[in-house]
């Protein structure tokens, strides 16, 4: 196993259709700062953050996932991280200083399964509005926390994941009974449950980003505001708990369609006889512990998401 | 209109087919306090209260209403209501003292609509729980809150309610576009949004009791607590706020199908110029403020109602 | 005992010295809304209020209690109320229908421990902001709750509020071991733990008045929210559960000291056979259910009244 | 700089005069989880916990820190930190497998400023009761967080945990106008505010040990629920935001003394270019956000630690 040092998520950038219904919803609605904007784009952090972005959209003319962006220790670790991805032959390029606002350069790639992902190390410093609490607003998000993909083959997935980039299992979901299969992962770099979730599903798809909050009051709270704004029909699947991952959470959509977890609660895994903890598909608290079922759209609908050096949409297949 | 001074709802009494797996239900599940019970009976409180009882469970054959209670200020006005309700030709006896374990006389009626109804005024104190913190278990229920019923004719059961028992009307909903017409409405003795709620449906049914809970938190955790012991199905309705009184809630379902609303956040509704809130059926933030509709069991499922005299159900038919 | 019917107490007037320094801390800190505002006063409400204002602010010379206010329910009762008055030789005058803004006319009397208060009926009508989650800012206050003031003769005190005006106690302390005598009550007409309380001490004195919060996560909020804009020195009381009555609080203090307490929690109290709850006054657990005393300023210090007719401060002398 | 990868402050050992008394309250009171004991010592763990215990409760004749233990990646890293420690000269010995119940062999030592202080890896594993949510009682902790340690010579040992152990510091506070110096640090392994802090005082002291719980709210509860039993003398500093770490917390001590902080809300400190927060001694929300100073006891009494070879408690002593 390699042993890169990943520290985290530490960003992700949405394709918009629309930038202005777009920032209405991340700053109005979820109350998101805005570190920077111009009529193509829009950098937004959260109450914690102590750097630019993390959360970048673009305006474009079909909604998808642009990148994922993972933050690694230093700068030296890119170029590691090249030789490796070249040794894959996986679509590659370095993204110049600046090229993305605030940004040092960064190393993107398609990942096996099509996902853009993208390495970087530096980023221009902010101060966190972490006190000034009179600024928290709407959701009050604290810090990103993980991205949800929906992937075609999750044992290539997760066996590139954990053995080339040295993440590890927290929770997984097996299917079937005869032959039994993995069905999902949670997969972290930080102590937490996860910063990359992966389910098996017709990909490569998009499904959500995970956005930390402090309690579940707070939670409650950014829906009442959300739905006092207009936003009552972007509440797709009401607050409950998951049972995997224990974490409590409701699910809203932006005007495009992009999905973002409000969650908290998770703990910590990086104990040295961490073992994964295991669920059935079909065990009737997995999704949700309290026993509800995710609305159909939450099962069914998820992002498409863009080539990293075609710009193209992916073509989206059934699992294998 | 006649003033009676009917303090406000004070306790339900429900028929159970199992009352071993009510109570484990109801003490283990949602936290009440047993004050006594017999093989055929059982009586529970909530955290603030200082009388016997708010809750009753009575072994039976089917699972039904046997009658809710209203206290009244003093004896003196059960003899009023008795004239009241015996101009009004309605099915009546009076529950001696005893009768009902831990409870003075009572009156006890078919109300026009078909419910049994009690009257009284005494019962014995028992000490609160209030501040006794290490004993509040489960939902940590306060005190009970409302009655919810499905009734036939909803302008005469409003009427009646207003106009010959003095409640007030906190809010209400219409349905109909050519020709408006009531579908539901809120009504309150003591200065709350309910005491009794009625909506416009197949009827006499009991659709559930409302219990207050301090806040949403302990909601949230209620449903952790449920869910922990196996009762994550009878978790109906995840949480949501209400439009239509503005609370957050929970629906859970006993055992035997029995609905109970974990509720919390209401208003003052006593002054003397208050003016009804009005919603529309088909509002989207009606049911609740966040958009998510209740499940189907939730609009179509309720109780049926016993006969105060002959013990029988009363015959569901459609509204009028 | 007579059976006015007092609805509950409905607004407090403050005299502060500054009025943009008052509004800067009642608007931006505590998140009251202006209803209407002029050179010399300031009109404010709560999220839940219908009626134009809770809390009046006027520019003066000196801070102190201007008045408080009771609402009834029908203008006739104002009449009877004057008969009383009159009858006890109080300190009276009428005020005419918006001579204090939004308010129709008040009877305003010096009451005999010397406090200032006024009884009305009609107040203009506003929509509630309940529903307008967006707008509910600083501590969300909800209502106005009660007020608490500090009486030299507190058993002339408790007599004349519960056999003249109707007023119930739900709680009380008593001091003294070999001869035991009343030392604070808490005097409800809602059916709440109180409308009023009153303690005996160095009077008239003015010490608090409380606002409803929905629940005690609100109420740190609040804390962060007044901390982060400046307000951390206006915190006097650390938040904490108090023994009597039995609600979570804070206590904050505006830029003339005029104490204000953020309250949740208390419980119902007009069942017909409520027994007030007896505290001693050096029970440990009394001020604070978890032993934290109060500071030196929040037993010390307090606000003087004005009159109603000479618009002097009061006298303050020793408890009788 | 070394690099041994230190994981996470992981349990504490407390001496006590009396295990039953010790028992309520950390049992009882806070709701810790026991997993063994005997007649002389008791093995507590939290809600989060997979392993066999986050406090060890040793019987003894005067209250003292028995150790702190930090949890390694490897066994291979106790050789490499024995190296180090026999450099260094410090007191050292090696725990065998089962000496302290549950845990594999530990390396323990003296450090530079007299704190007994153990490296281990391997412990017992147990299954978590995060999801039995009916056996969360009291404080509900989750899992240990951090200890506070009262040090001599703070420049000394900052510079050993930062330099020789790989420790990274979050936030520090300095005291002095004229020449500025170095009075707390806030240092972490894992990436949270800290697992360790240190303050400028007579030392050597243990001054608490921090325990995380979900959410504030929680804590309030736990509170309620130690009041409640008897145990509201224990809660000694009431509940607040603290400036430094940003954390909600409240202060309790056990029957000995031990002082406890239930602690929620810290935030992530691994990015590359975290740069730690500078407080002054003197900034008025520095030690609570709010403003409310502690109270006398919380800052000048501690507890003595204790000679990993002699069992002596050491003598303290004014700082340097």
């Amino acid at each position: 196993m390699s042993d890169f040092n990943i520290i985290r998520l530490h960003h992700v950038s949405l394709n918009v259709t629309d930038l202005e219904k777009a920032r209405h919803f991340y700053v109005e609605g979820l109350g998101m700062i805005e570190t920077a904007s111009d009529d193509k784009q829009l950098f937004l952090r959260a109450i914690d953050d102590a750097n630019h972005h993390c959360l970048v959209l673009r305006q474009a003319d079909q909604p998808s996932l642009h990148h994922l962006a993972y933050r690694v220790s230093s700068e030296a670790e890119l170029a590691q991280l090249e030789e490796l991805f070249l040794a894959e032959k996986l679509p590659l390029r370095w993204v110049e200083k600046g090229e993305e606002q605030g940004q040092g350069r960064a190393l993107r790639i398609q990942d096996p399964q099509g996902f853009p992902v993208e390495f970087f190390c530096e980023m221009d410093r902010v101060k966190p509005l972490m006190q000034n609490f009179h600024l928290h607003r709407g959701a009050k998000i604290k810090r990103i926390d993980h991205a949800n993909c929906l992937v075609r083959d999750i044992d290539q997935a997760y066996q590139w994941y954990t053995e080339k980039l040295g993440f590890r299992c927290s929770e997984y979901t097996v299917s079937g009974e005869a032959k039994e299969r993995l069905w999902a992962a949670w997969l972290h770099r930080k102590p937490s449950v996860h910063d990359l979730a992966m389910i098996r599903e017709i990909g490569p798809r998009y499904h959500h980003t995970g956005f930390w909050i402090d309690d579940a009051k707070t939670i409650l709270d950014a829906c009442d505001h959300l739905a006092s704004i207009g936003y009552h029909q972007n509440i797709e699947r009401a607050p409950g708990r998951h049972g995997t991952s224990n974490a409590f959470f409701v699910y809203v959509r932006d005007p495009d369609g992009h999905r973002t977890e409000l969650y908290t609660g998770d703990y910590f895994t990086n104990d040295p006889d961490w073992e994964p903890i295991r669920w059935e598909l079909n065990h009737p608290q997995r999704a949700t512990f309290w026993g509800t079922l995710p609305p159909a759209s939450w099962r069914e609908e998820a992002m498409p998401v863009q080539h990293i050096l075609s710009g193209e949409l992916l073509d989206v297949q059934p699992p294998v």
